[in-house]
């Protein structure tokens, strides 16, 4: 038996409530299962030939998600601040073609209705992590929500925030690592990747991990993405961009199509070794 | 002339856009001119004898500004959330009674036009910090801004924050140093009161100090709040409960009446050390 | 080609100095090499009993290097400080029977020839990372030093204290990421395995990684020590004891003899994955 | 009475032990007792004028302890590591001079008894506060102890490394905080003023601050010096230089001779609001 590690968990997400662990269907794929899952795609939504033939490829790679900004939260005003609505659309259109089912990030209260009507699954992101309001709206909302941690959330307040969504009555919760803020200044983030198996002995939800904003440097990517299977993630989510040097958003930690397509490979090899499920391709 | 310190400010924030400074005018007090202002209250508004006999003995210590939290952020959605409405009724009523303006949080952006239309001044709190539509909600509001630093906000971050609010036009903005999340665990959080020099130095907006937060311990509050008045801040935000062992949030930290009162008389004394006016009571 | 990450890398630990990357030999043993080397053993000799059963059991694991400390930096004086010259004795024993190379750590200027004249490599340990008199003296021993990241050290900072060992003519160095203090308290340390390739992309130093002290829970050891595989490092150092239960020190952090046999299998599987080299057992 | 905090106090540092706090007399001068302590001087130690000027000019300012680095630790090896017992000897003169009693760093065991033959008080610098056998050694020396906190040490580690000296016999111990680590960038270190009265809270030890290195930026010093006289610190440490601009450490952080006697006018001021003794000039 596991020692106790000083967390409070709270009840609806507590391990000991569900030991066989929580499936999460994101229109038909599984989360938490025996298949470990790739989530991809451009930051922001630019337009429809970087959407396109972005989500064509990372399909082809392997690929079972389709991710997407619609409305960005930008640390400056004047940054780009996403296509809204009308990136909704383009990331409906592109769901018709290759069948991936889409995720994107939700941050304002009045918004849930809207992108629950577009998309697959609804993230919250790290700085909205205890945005108590939004989480309870996407708890009523039923769909299936990708809870971020914040970038300065412990592994008890994070636990502590998904049950805002439980105790709404939802329990399709996928918890992201996605790197915390400490002293270390040459990553973005310092990715966390000791709170996956905590996380998995904490709590029944699944974790996947985000390598992108985990280091912010895209030649990091591969390297932290294979860790992060090795160390019992359920899943990726990682930003891929047809032209990672034009990107208006995240360029510096997108990968290429090409750069996707090879880290799945090897990923594919580690899966074996750990006998986990991946994809065929 | 100050060296530059790595920091980019933005544009509205920044000081040289406006050297003598900025006043925030809450309902007749002025919050960022030659007066020290303290704002205090319980954290949340429990009841009417609560809020009552601590406004008016927060009122005849010498405090200008009531706070008392109406709707509650809490890390777990089984703690006390507030009164909501009625916590602002009885926040007006105390209001035409003694004089005292009022500042209350606001959580949601469809809360803010409710809020508003009650309080002098709406609280953006730590957590909420980057929840940019909120940030824009209250800057459309013009009502006066308290905005609190995230507890692993970068000063960067925190002036983007309020550059958000700015740029919707409302120059009405308070910055609240509150403590940030660090190693150290003895303390609830870290007061970095370094914070005050430096974003005085960056931004003409005003700055006050939390102490409450910033240590989570009541029989630490009153070092530093003459710390932060010894620093430079504007002013200063503390709980204070009527009975703070009884308190439904945060009773760990809140002065008792007795205690605000004494901590009251020494800050009188710094003031004059320091050339501030501080009331005259 | 990889872009700048804003780190100052001092001249003799630049990668650019020596693009084909440094090996340290540890009596034989290559560190930094094509195969990935495991250190094992307990956190400090307590007796021969201990020692001899622990070592003989890492050897057949496949451990190529043994470690055991001598002399223990314990944050409280009245922790058990190491048994001292009879630890050294009692390694030395066991390196004659198993043929394991032995590392054991220095902490003090004076200690340097005595700990030398019985080990292969001596070990830096985090708390003096940035002890430059005693870096300057292992520097001047010409054995291999294991410097391990101080707590609170950037890689910058890590880079220049090996530097300071490299200044001295000393060029047989392994760096270890060890774990970092940050805000998570539910973990002992954060393990930042991003270090990991940053540092293999800065210096041509070797890098191994330390999950004990990186988590300090013996039951995530093994995740962790399969994403270090998996990110790139060069090897690992764990510790193993054969009663941790009774362990005089760190017992909680120590994988028995059948965990670490365990672990080993699967760390085999992963190294075909990821085609490196890894012992034959 | 007091709340318990949560912190472990090793036995011989606990206030309990000794509630009426410690006194440390530092060849004459007492610091822990009625008088407000300032040690003053530069960084380092560079030669006879640079020395006897600063010194001379910050005892007329009423500082009265002098502090002078004769042996550097560096971050880099190639950065100038100070002059060594030139510097011991310099320092011996003005003292003889000046009256004002000797402070400097020790770095390496092996230094302790040369360094005690010239010095009134020895430093253990922020790197070394883990540095058991340092700790030790000048535990066994008797002279007076000026122990920093390391820069991401809790104050249970700092308490521990002042048990430590106090297990040999030695109580003559001054702590200070000099900031720490955090994820703010602004400032070199964050100065943690709630140390001051938790320390005073768990320790009879006395406890001055550190603002040079706190803030890292000689503008800022000032603000923080007088932060830490009201937050209730016993003393402070400062560096001041005759020609900061040119100075061969810490130039930045370092105030110039007019910015001493300022800021020291200000502290009287404070002084006398909070009823601390504080010279006669």
């Amino acid at each position: 038996m596991k020692p106790d590690v000083g967390i409070s968990v709270p009840s609806k997400a507590d391990r000991k409530s569900r030991m066989e662990g929580t499936k999460v269907n994101v229109s038909g794929i599984t989360v938490g299962g025996s298949e470990f899952i790739v989530i991809a795609g451009p930051c922001a939504v630019e337009n429809k030939d970087q959407l396109f033939e972005t989500a064509r490829s990372v399909k082809s790679g392997g690929a079972r998600i389709l991710r997407g900004g619609a409305f960005k939260p930008r640390s400056s005003p004047y940054s780009f601040q996403g296509m809204g609505e009308d990136a909704l659309k383009l990331l409906s259109d592109i769901r018709k073609e290759t069948g991936l089912p889409v995720v994107t990030e939700v941050m304002d209260t009045r918004q849930v209705e809207l992108i629950a009507s577009y998309a697959d699954m609804l993230q919250v992101g790290s700085r909205n992590m205890q945005n108590y309001p939004l989480l309870k709206e996407v708890g009523m909302s039923k769909k299936p929500v990708l809870l971020k941690r914040g970038m300065m959330a412990t592994l008890e307040e994070f636990l502590l925030a998904a049950e805002y969504i439980l105790n709404q009555g939802n329990d399709q919760i996928i918890l992201c690592e996605r790197g915390i803020r400490t002293f270390e200044t040459s990553t973005r983030n310092t990715l966390d990747l000791s709170a996956v198996p905590m996380l998995k002995h904490l709590t029944h939800l699944p974790v996947i991990v985000d390598p992108s904003h985990g280091t912010g440097l895209r030649w990091m990517v591969p390297s932290l993405a294979k860790a992060a299977m090795a160390v019992g993630a359920d899943g990726l989510i990682m930003e891929v961009h047809n032209n990672p040097e034009a990107a208006l958003c995240d360029g510096a930690q997108s990968l290429s199509l090409e750069e996707f397509a090879l880290l799945m490979t090897d990923l594919k090899k580690i899966s074996m070794a750990i006998d986990r499920e991946f994809g065929n391709f």
